[in-house]
């Protein structure tokens, strides 16, 4: 099973290409875990509703610190639910789309269903 | 959230009945934390195939202690996936297929997919 809690060089800050699993390599029970954080669930919810699909690390605003933010953008990516890529000192994250749904089929579009519904939910409890 | 770590008086083993969140109750980042697990997913992938869709616990093989095997059951329990109901010295389990469609629907389904997709290349795999 690929495991999302292994480092690769990046961690070291060599300055090496980010890690971004084959489509092959994904497995189900890491896929799980890393939408199983809300702030994760925040973050594929963002991604998915943006306009051209993909959005800067900084314009999903998240009430943690940018290390905590830059942990669970990199969870993500190492589950194989985002792509990311550096431009200059930003780093621009998107939805790996078709490689879910050809390995899950349906499993992204029902946890984003139901990612919506509970912020709905959240948004129209008064307080 | 409910948090499917929080502990319940039967934890103390003092004979009480076994706590089910109810239907509102039931949260996305805890269920999909109950379903990152391979062995919890071998668990609901047992209940999901079995005849009359339930199984005491000890009808599902898991390659792990009798203690751990609980406890991936309770994970389950707790996070609204499945009922237990106890019969003697057996704890009979099954999936809380409405509550979960009603609240999130077409996950369990794709999840359901998916893992018999995994299973199902596991198998394939010589060696």
């Amino acid at each position: 099973m690929f495991d999302a809690r292994q480092t690769f060089p990046e961690d070291a800050a060599t300055g090496g290409e980010l890690h971004h699993p084959d489509a092959a390599e994904l497995d189900l029970p890491s896929l799980l875990h890393a939408l199983s954080d809300p702030m994760r669930l925040e973050i594929v919810r963002n991604l998915a509703c943006s306009c051209d699909g993909e959005l800067s690390c900084k314009a999903i605003p998240l009430p943690v610190t940018k290390a905590t933010a830059s942990h669970h953008f990199k969870v993500l990516r190492l589950a194989g639910v985002i792509s990311q890529r550096d431009e200059g000192t930003r780093r621009i994250s998107w939805l790996r789309r078709d490689d879910l749904e050809r390995r899950f089929p349906g499993l992204l579009d029902s946890v984003l269903r139901a990612a919506q519904a509970e912020e709905a939910e959240r948004s129209a409890t008064p307080g």
